[in-house]
């Protein structure tokens, strides 16, 4: 399975969060930017009108088309935003050598349990309500989302070869494929985990990760 | 956690295909659900407009009205019909006694992974797509999706019980609890798939997934 498991990490840009002063350069922008993020982490690009973003952040449209030339330029920029903020998060736990290893990835689920309920569970994740809405979304958006999945991919394995180095981990585990089955349920937990309005469907996926670490990767049946 | 793991089947509806004679009665009601649903599964309820369903079936507004409320009415009857749809399909797979417990969820997947090939992955699940969207959603549809999620869970859960029956699945393993795994990942398999154009992650996470099944569970770590 090749084209899911070989990953290379997008280069990590630690930009913080953009400032809140509208009078600096650029700040409208950032402005534009942050209410798009929340609006699509809640309903996703189909969903969310411009004139909700443009309401939100008080800046007429006229502004708008100065920063983006459509709304599928825009929807770019957000999930290049997104996905930068979202790998300084991954890094933050995955690097953090104060931890071991598999007690990181377990931090990061603690926090994305928190987050979500600090929101009342209406934000889930910009790249998993966009990957959802694929068959509705331009073309471009496919190979734009698929990166940023196949960099936290990358993230995670790096990550469980650690837990490997520390002993933490069967040495025979393939972790670039079980990085890859991380994500793919986690998308899964987050959806439920709005519709649910609760952290239980986060919490039933990851401990049943960690328990499919806890045994040697064996052949399947019926392969 | 009782709220996902206690759970009980809808009754199941059998009611096949709608006819495709539009001359029958109903048959215009029934035109109108076949074209919701694959436009729902491939764009989800948000970008699905009124009138390219209308344009499809080829029937006037007036005529949707006779049959429906409104567009959140439609979309209702939407869930309705293919919960009811879905659940055949899961019984005629996982109550098929000509195979092994474990061998007829694996018929499922083999079978799911068909089916999204055949649709040029353009098709997901209408309810996970649905409640990816519940941001975006009437809040009547949250109780109606978290119960086919419920009656989903119910119907693997007693193939799993049936798994241990047979010897296939350690007496002493959580069926509930496994088969809310599966399902919360399931979704976030057929997001990927999607996205990725793919079987790939379905087997990805169908993998982790049975590997899962063939160790003792035991307590997670860091709990």
């Amino acid at each position: 399975m090749p084209e899911l498991i070989n990953v290379t990490p997008l280069p990590s840009r630690r930009r913080g969060r953009p400032p809140k002063d509208a009078s600096q350069p650029g700040a409208t922008r950032a402005a534009l930017v942050r209410a798009g993020v929340a609006l699509l982490t809640e309903k996703g690009f189909s969903a969310t009108g411009l004139d909700e973003i443009l309401k939100r952040v008080g800046v007429p449209k006229g502004s708008f088309y100065h920063y983006f030339a459509s709304k599928e330029a825009f929807g770019a920029a957000l999930v290049d935003d997104y996905a930068a903020y979202f790998a300084a998060r991954l890094d933050r736990f995955f690097l953090d050598e104060t931890r071991p290893p598999l007690a990181r990835l377990q931090a990061f689920i603690d926090h994305a349990q928190l987050g979500m309920a600090r929101h009342d569970f209406q934000r889930g994740c910009l790249v998993g309500n966009l990957g959802q809405e694929m068959g509705a979304l331009p073309a471009a958006f496919r190979q734009q989302l698929r990166a940023v999945f196949s960099d936290w991919q990358a993230r995670l394995a790096a990550c469980l070869v650690a837990a490997q180095a520390a002993g933490e981990l069967d040495p025979a585990a393939d972790c670039a494929q079980l990085a890859a089955a991380f994500w793919i349920g986690w998308e899964g937990a987050v959806l439920r985990a709005k519709l649910e309005a609760s952290v239980v469907p986060l919490e039933i996926f990851s401990q049943f990760f960690f328990a499919g670490l806890s045994r040697p990767i064996t052949p399947m049946q019926g392969d």
